[in-house]
Order: structure tokens, then sequence, then C-alpha cells
């Protein structure tokens, strides 16, 4: 028995962690490259550099909303086109309409901020407003729309450019990998880092555009030029100009408003005072984006743009209204790049909400872990290897999967508005009713687009989502009933009895006697007085040599102290041996045992094979056996370089 | 300071290994599926139900030896088929020079068996009698070699598949892998399994082609048949038939010698008295193989067979011989069988050179490790993974290669004769001097055939070999430096000194109060009595809540006994404030640091990814600290199964 004093309290300084300087690369050898890469590691002081402007707000988390317009104004003009020329002058009333439904989305998500600063958007306000079953259909909706969302728009960037050079068609798929390991890694640098690599184009997008919408506006250029393509305007079985028409018009149009979202969602990732530098981005995003909207329903109108072969309506517009010269080409080259790099959103937005979620207990609490870079790095790993997977499955060809994200886009707008709606009718603030009906109204709105989207395209895999929303709720539910039953048996929440000391057996296995052999017995001797030695004799039918008495022999000799015990065994493994062993010696009494294994840590890493590697394995092995403390004592060799003499005697 | 008292020495009883029965499969549970797929582990004394017999010896290790019939006299037609149909009767005299070489290389091979009855062939003969450098490039050709044996007897066994079948061409890689998958499983069960499960078709195949010569030397049944085909007998600008002719014809059919060599160096994997069963198998191998060589010979020469498009020398004999009939087919189809299984000689060679080299320092030790199931697994799925590589990397198409091959295995035959001759001289038996012109002039004749391979083939891959032979040999080297330069440092040989005890220091990252902290602690004051718990406080600049007070006012209500210790970071990782907390009190004084890793161990693998892995990250970043004690303590924890009421509280 040893004597057991237990330590005081003692008034030890508070520690102030040591920084690893930059002088010290020895340190931390194999993070050097990635650190070159990622950058090194931030204080919490620091933070703020990676934080965003308002103006930054837009190339980080505005993109995926102000990139729509390359698609929106299309889709509301190919449902109106079933219904042949006479009809595409609906477009300025619809567009009207969907700018009148962002101003409400821009309305509410500016209140949204305000209420949750913390990010995480429609998760948060149902959270809080309608119940935790609500805000898991948001956040599952989320997680399917960041993930598509980062895929969609990667595949969209790429097919513009394979589009322009055909030679590059057959490294889609690779093109699309780069293009997204690049968004990885500039976001685990932090949201900064992308923030500012993406603000030249993003500036050139939306001054280029709005320039050339004014133009068009004021004296086009190019309106007499022949446009490239065939017209696929219809003519014959058309359909009548119903209210259907005219809804699905509107909804299809709706896409436009997907990304609206991603500022509330990422409101930590502002600089402070981070909730007003939210709002202005939001504003500013609204006008951008109605302006955008509006002038290109206008000139569409004005010139009746129509659907044609290999041109976009965007294109056809441009085309118009400056000419196909440099400025055309210019823009178009953005768009391309702009396209691609509103997967960015997504990263702005994912790892936020897995944190969330990670905070309530339904996602594992690594996702609520920050990185070196003070991001939620494993989140940015997530979506990364998520679309990735994603891109590789379906050949970089996500095209059909663009209107798949607005349901759940759609889903998050409808529940952060409903939510709205029972916040301001529990807090009454100023107005309340004036307030509950915009987000009422806006809420009747959003849930009709997502009920039109998801109808209209269930078979051209809507379903998907339809599925996989729920399995992410079940996941959601799943593990944070995991967590509450693991709490209860860890005893979380109430003081456990006192620790209760034991008497220590210390097992060393060892295979020879060498200067590795006095430090594990040294170590173990420091542990216990109580320490074993083992070592494994393997019964060789092939007549190999036994060492074994020959090293009870020496240890003898040596005499350390601790016996040395001689386990013969007739299998080959010698893992076995020494867990049954242990196990022997587990039944014998309650000591408790300690199993330190000796290792040789080579100076190089790939003289690690040459060592055997029975820590890994009996390591392995005694997993199971959660009353075993494991432990490990490691010899630093440093093999001085390699000199001349070398073929002298072996060694090990 | 706790007093040590030294054990003694008890009279412990000796320990006999608890056999882990089949009956409790609950201890090993990851390793069930893998052991229905080789089989339970096996007793030394079990061995021999996987060692082989004779004629097992013949499936298992003399399949590629005797397939060369396929591509033996095949390679010497086309040679002379270059001077025209005047010059294929030579067929004849050079087969039988042919097989004086073989009479000459299993009688070699005999006495090597009986001198070198460890294995390893050429390389124990040449180490035994040419020195360290001769058996070093032994050892490299002979493991070239079996990897280009695995790669080309597969990818000839599928060729010929799919030649048969053309819609199979796409697959073959995917079949190429499976075949390898299954010789793979059945050689990590013991090779007697593999050569169980070949023997039906090896004997099938001996039985077969015997057969059908004899039919072809009594009474030809289809030699009026029209042959398929077209002849390749050229007709105009002839080369004369010179010695130069003779000599590269005579080293094309030396390759149907290749596998001639496999029994000497697997003689460990026969059942005992091994030496007198492996001597058996090598002249009933000798006998099959001359005398199939010989009649193919006779009947080539008597029907005047050239080489034809499509037709092999081989399909052409056996259709004069029987007709295209049954029996043509029956064989035909043995023969691509047993071509794909003729791989299976080098899985029986490569792992005992491996484990021989190992024994000698010149491959990594963990090549001399036997597995459950008595065999050298290490060698089988390093031999597995790289002829994979190889297969894959050239798309399933190894014809090319087979020339290549016959280099490695003609080095061999060479060193080992030329071993045997030294051998003599040195022991000097009956008759020495007549065993040692004979030897020699084998080693005479092998090292021309080696030399017109390498000179005729150079460029269509030979090189290669000659590129990798050094390669290996450098690395054997390099390894060998290695563990002498380590057993120097790690004082193997000479007894070091007493150990020394030290106090020891328990360090334990807590991050709540449990029952797991409970376990922590006690253990480790199990150990000492002086330990510290720490905790991590990072520094939010996001205002997410600090626990860190409440929990040192928690655990000063607990009251465990050791300090806990708050290291407060400005950085999000929390693992560097441990280490350099670490660092800081191993600067302090002389006392034995441990850290005591306190684990979750959920009961099913998928929960571990829901408790944050702080004891990787932590044993990673302290692997550098070599003087730091890494220990694990493990909490199990079986939670129970999801009851309904899932939305209880959170935990962890």
């Amino acid at each position: 028995m040893q004597p057991i004093v237990l330590a005081q309290e003692e008034d030890r300084p508070h520690y102030d962690a040591v920084v690893p300087t930059e002088s010290d690369p020895k340190e931390l050898p194999g993070r050097s490259v990635w650190h070159v890469l990622i950058g090194r590691p931030l204080r919490t002081s620091e933070m703020s550099q990676e934080q965003i402007t308002p103006v930054e707000g837009l190339s980080a988390l505005s993109l995926d909303a102000l990139t729509s317009v390359a698609y929106g104004p299309e889709a509301i003009i190919v449902v109106l086109a079933l219904a042949g020329a006479k009809s595409l002058h609906l477009i300025l009333p619809i567009t009207l309409a969907i700018v009148a439904l962002l101003a409400i989305l821009v309305f509410s998500y500016r209140q949204v901020i305000d209420a949750y600063p913390g990010g995480g958007g429609a998760y948060a306000v149902s959270r809080a407003n309608l119940g935790a079953g609500a805000s898991l259909v948001a956040g599952a909706a989320l997680i399917v729309d960041y993930t598509l969302t980062v895929s969609v728009s990667i595949a969209a960037g790429v097919g513009a450019l394979t589009s322009a050079f055909p030679s590059l068609t057959p490294g889609t798929v690779p093109i699309c990998l780069a293009i997204l390991a690049i968004i990885t890694v500039l976001n685990l640098r932090g949201l900064g880092a992308s923030a500012r690599a993406f603000l030249l184009p993003t500036l050139l997008f939306i001054v280029g555009l709005l320039a050339i919408i004014v133009v068009g506006l004021l004296h086009p250029l190019g309106l007499h030029e022949a446009q490239p393509g065939r017209s696929l305007l219809s003519t014959h079985g058309l359909q009548v100009v119903s209210v259907l028409l005219v809804l699905k018009a509107f909804s299809a149009g709706c896409s436009a408003l997907t990304g609206v979202e991603a500022i509330a969602n990422g409101v930590p990732l502002f600089r402070q005072p981070r909730v007003k530098r939210a709002k202005r981005t939001e504003v500013m995003l609204g006008l951008i984006l109605g302006t955008m909207l509006l002038g290109l329903a206008v000139l569409a109108r004005r010139w009746h743009v129509g659907p044609r072969s290999n041109q976009t309506v965007l294109s056809q517009i441009m085309g118009m209204a400056v000419g196909r010269h440099w400025a055309y080409y210019v823009v178009s080259l953005t768009i391309t790049v702009v396209l691609a790099l509103a997967a960015n959103t997504s990263f702005g937005g994912l790892p936020i909400l897995a944190s969330l979620l990670a905070r309530d207990d339904y996602l594992p609490h690594l996702f609520g872990l920050r990185g070196d870079r003070q991001v939620f790095n494993n989140g940015i790993w997530v979506l990364a290897i998520l679309s990735g997977a994603l891109l590789v499955a379906v050949g970089g060809n996500t095209n059909e999967m663009i209107p798949l994200f607005a349901i759940g886009v759609f889903t998050g707008f409808t529940l952060s508005q409903s939510g709205l709606v029972v916040h301001w009718w529990r807090t009454r603030p100023q107005r309340w009713r004036y307030r509950a009906v915009v987000n009422g109204g806006g809420a009747l709105v959003t849930a009709l687009a997502t009920l039109v989207f998801l109808i209209s395209k269930f078979e051209q895999g809507a379903w998907i989502v339809v599925i996989t929303v729920p399995l992410f709720v079940l996941l959601f539910v799943r593990i944070r009933a995991y967590y509450a039953r693991a709490g209860v048996e860890l005893g979380i929440g109430s003081l456990p009895g006192k620790p209760v000391v034991k008497d220590t057996l210390v097992i060393v296995p060892v295979s020879n006697i060498s200067e590795l052999t006095k430090l594990a017995i040294s170590e173990a001797l420091s542990l216990s007085a109580d320490v074993i030695a083992i070592t494994v004799a393997t019964d060789r039918a092939d007549g190999a040599p036994d060492y074994s008495e020959e090293l009870l022999r020496e240890w003898s000799q040596w005499n350390p102290g601790p016996p040395l015990e001689i386990l013969r065994t007739e299998f080959s493994s010698i893992v076995e041996p020494i867990v049954a062993f242990i196990d022997q010696e587990r039944a014998k009494d309650d000591r408790q045992i300690v199993v330190l294994i000796p290792m040789v840590m080579p100076g190089r890493l790939r003289y690690r094979l040459l060592h055997n590697q029975i820590d890994l394995v009996l390591s392995a092995a005694l997993r199971k056996r959660t009353d075993v403390v494991v432990a490990r004592v490691q010899m630093p060799l440093e093999v001085p370089r390699r000199s001349r003499d070398q073929e002298s005697s072996s060694g090990d």
C-alpha cells in the first residue's frame, strides 16, 4: 500500500497560453506546409481581421442571390413562352411582384438580424417561435440547400467555361474539384480571405451589369444587330394564359430570390457592430438585386425577348444593349466567375448553422469547435466533402438541380416569416399588427411558391428533397436523444462520489533488454511499486530459435527489480497471449491495471515502419477492456546520419 | 515520495495462453466477418493442416512452371520462323537442350532443398556461398520476378477469357482484381487452402495435356482438319540459320523453365518430413514438364507447326491431335484457368523470402511475423498490393511483360548454381568435382540465357528490371544500416544501468464534472499522490458563455482532492494550451509527467463521432514529447436503447 496524500488547492498562478511563435517551426513540423496555406493560428483578439464589412459581405454572402439574375428572368420567360409571344409582356408585372416579395424578405430578414444576432436565420427564428420541430425542418432544409448551392454554383460556372472552351470538357470534374478546393482553403483561412479575394469580380459584376442595363434603357447600342441562335417561341399548340400559368411563372422566377437569407444566417461573420453592418448589407443586396431584376424585366418587355437556342435571356439582353463587343464579353466572363464563386455563400452559412445545431445537441459537438483560424472548420470540411461527392456523383453536371435548392430556401423563408408573425404577436412592439400582416403575407406567398416548386418539379428531382429533409430531421432527433441518454449515464448535472484510490499493477511488455527496456521499467516503477514485465515466446513448429530462456537469464543478470514473466503460446499472434495475461490479472483482485507499452520513436517518420507497431495492435485489442489504463512510454531515437561503415552488426 | 519496494521474483506459475474459443464471439466483434473469410486462428500444432503434400505442391508451387508449356514452345517457333520453314525442324534439338537444362536445374534445386531447408532458394544459397552482395541481387531479382509473375499470370488468364467472351473486355481490370483478391484470401487462410482449391484444375490440366500428346503421337484424330488462322511463316527476306538465331531461340524457349525454382524457395510450406517431400515434388515437376515439352516438340516437328494468326502453337498441336472437339475445348479452358492460378506460385515464395530478408535485417521486421493462420501475412498483403497496383497501372494488359520476369528468374538460377559450385568446393562431398562441373555448366548456360534476354528485350522493357533490382538492393542495404545504428543507439547487446525511480505528476484534462471525471481522478490518484486537473477556457469574442468559473465553483464543492487549474487562451485550439502547460511543468523539475486522458467509450462504433476526440489530437501533439507518458482512461458507455422519451434534457 502506498500512502495517499491528497494535494491541497495551492495558489498556482493563473496560466497564460504559451504562443507557438513562427520562429519555432521545429515544434510543429507536420503542420508547416498546411499553415502556409491557411495561415498561422489567430488569437481571439485578431478575429476581427477575418470578419467582414458590409461591402465584403456582398462578395462573401450575397453572390448566391446576385447571380440569380442569370437564371431568374430566364425561368419566367421560359414558362410564359408556353403561351406564345403575346404573353411575354407579363414579365414586367410578374417581376414587380417578385421584387415586392424581395422587399418583404429584406424587411423580415432585417428584423431577424435584430432579433437573432447569433445567426442561423430560419433555424434560430423557428426554434424561438415555432418550436423544435419546425426549427429542425428549417435546419435540414438549409443544409440541403447549402450543399446543393455549392455543387450547382461551381458546376454552373464550369459549365459556362466549357461552353466557351469545349476542349476543357473532359476535365469538367477535376476543374470543379479544383475550384472547390480553392474555396475551401480560403474559407479555412477565414471568411475575410474569401471575401477580399472575391471582391474585385463581385464589384465588376455589379457595376458592369448595372451599366449595361442603364445603356440599354437610355441608348441601346446593339439592338439592331442580328441575335445568334434560333427563336424557341412555339407558335402552335399554345397554352392559354391562365392564372395557373402566371402562378407557375411567378414561382419559377422566385428562384431569383434564393440567397437572400444568407446574410441573416451568417451575422456572426460580420465585424462589430455586426447587427448594424449585417442589416446594411441586407439592404444593399435588396437594392442591387431589385434594380437588376426590374431593369432586366423592363428591357425584356421592351425588346420582346423570348427563349432562344444556345442563348440565355441575359446574354440576349446584354447583346442588344451594348452589342457583342468587349463590354459584353467582359461582363459575360465576370458572370461565369461569380457564378462559381457563389458557392462561397454556403461556406458562410452552413458552418454557423451546424455549430448552432451542435450547441443544441442536434449534431456532434465537434461542429461547435473553432479551428486555429477561429472558423468552424469541421463544418467547412463536411460541406466540402458532401458537395465534392455530389459533384463527382453527377459528373459535374448539376443543371437539373438548380430548381431543387429553391425548395430548401423557400421552406426556410416560409418558416422564418411565420416565426416572425409569432414573434410580433408575443412581443407586441410598435405597429406590431402591421408587421405581422406583412410577414404573414410573405409567409403565405413563399409557402405557395414552395408548393408550386414541389409539385411542378416533383418528378424531376424534388422528391429527393422530400426524402432528404425528413432523414436529416430524424438524424438530429436521434443525436439529441443519444446525448440526453449519455448525459444521464455520465451523471452530468449531479456531483459524483469521491474518487476511490486503488493499488496499481503496472504490466510492461518487453521483447529484449535495451535502453528502452530500462526507460520503461523506470517509468513503471515511478507509477507503482508493483510491476511485472512480460514477454511472449511463440512455439515455432518450423524450429526457429526460441530466445526466451536466454532473455530470462540476461534479465536475472541485469536484475532491475520487477520479475520477467514468459508467456508461452501455441498461436502466432503475440497480442493475444498478452491480452489473456492481462485478463487473468484483472480477474484476480481489484487492483488498477496499467499496461505500459514501450515504443521506439524514430526522428524520421519513414523509420516508423521499421519498428514493430505493437502499440497500435495492443491498444486496439485493449480498447474493450475499459478498466485497463493503456499508457505509452516512448524512447526518442535520433539515429545519426548514415556513415560509410554500413555493413556492421544487426540490431533492434 | 512514495516508498518503492521492488517486487521479488515470485514463483508465479508459467502462463498458458487462454485460447479465444469460437463460442466467445463478443470478445472480437470487428474480426468475426474476417475470420469467416480466412478461418479461425491456428495453433502451431495445427500448422500442418495448412502445410502441403507433394501432390498439393504441384498445384500450389508448380503451376508457374507447368503453364509455361503454353508459351515456351511458341517462343522457340516464333524465333525460328524468321529463317523460314526449313529451320522449324530445329525445335527438337533446341527443346532437347532445354530439357537437359531442366534436368540440371532439378538436380541443383534438389541439392538446394537439402542444404537450405529454410527456403529462400537463390537468396539462401548465394548468402551462404557468394556473400551478402550476391544474395541481395538474388533477393531483389526474385521480388521483381514474383510481382511480375502474379500480374502476368492473372492478366494472361483473363486475356484468354476475354478472347473467348469479348463482351467481358471492359471488365478486364475488375476481373483481374477479383481473381487477385480470391488468391490473396486463400493464401491468408494458408497455402494448404489454395493448394486444395487448385488441385482439381491442376490435375485436369496435367492429365488432359499428357493424354492429348499421347493421342497425337500414337493416332492423331484431327490432323487432316483445316486449321483456322493464316500462316505467319515469312517466305522472303529470310534470315540465315545462324548460331545467333539458334541461341536466341534457345533463350526464348528457356522461358518455359521459369517457376522451377519455386519449390526450393518454399520448402517450409511442406509438411514434415519437408525436405523429402519437397525433393519429391521437384522431381515430379521435372518429369511432367520435361515430358510435356519433349512431346510437344516431337509433334511440332512431325507436323511442321509454324506460327499462325490468332492461333497459339499449343492450340494448333492440340487441334491436330484430337480435333476441335470436346477434349480440345476442355483442355483449352483448363489451361486458361491454371494460367490465372499460376499467380499462386508467387504467394508461396515471396512471403518466405521477405521473412528471411527481415530476419537478416534487410526488410522491416514485421515481414517476419506470422499472422493468426501461421502465414507471413504482411508479405502476402504487400505482394497483393504491389501486383494489384501493377495490374491497374497497365490496365490488365501485361502480355509484353512475359519475357521480363524470365530475367529475374534466370538471375536467380545463375546465382544459385554458382553458389552450389562454391558449396561443393567447400564441403567436398562424394563426387564433388562432377557436381561442380554440372552446376558450373548450368550456371554458364543460364547466365548466357540471362544476357540474351537482357540484350534482346532491353528496349521492350528489360531496362525496368535493370533499374528496379539495384533500387531494391539499395533499399535492403539502407534498412540494414538503419537497424545496425538503431541497435547501437538502443544499447542492444549490453546490459543497461539500473532503472531510475522518479516522483510522478499526473495531469488530467477535464471538461466537466461527471462519472468520467471521477473515474479519471480515481485512476490518477492510484498512480500518484501528485495530481492536477486542468481545463481550458477559450476567450470567446462572440460572447459565447464561459463555463470555467462555474466549473471551478462546482469543483470546490465536489472537493475530490486534486486542484483544478483553469488555462486561459486567446486561441481557439484547446490542445495547444494543454501542451503549453505540460511543457511548463516539464521545465520545472525532474518529475515523471503522466498525462491521463479521460475518454468515453460508447458501446457502438457510430457513437464515437459524437464524443470529442481530444485523445487523438492530444496524443498526436504529445508524440514529440517523448518524456511524457500518455495514458488513456476509458469509461464504457452502454447507453440503453432509445426509448420513447427522447426529447428530454441534453448532456455530455
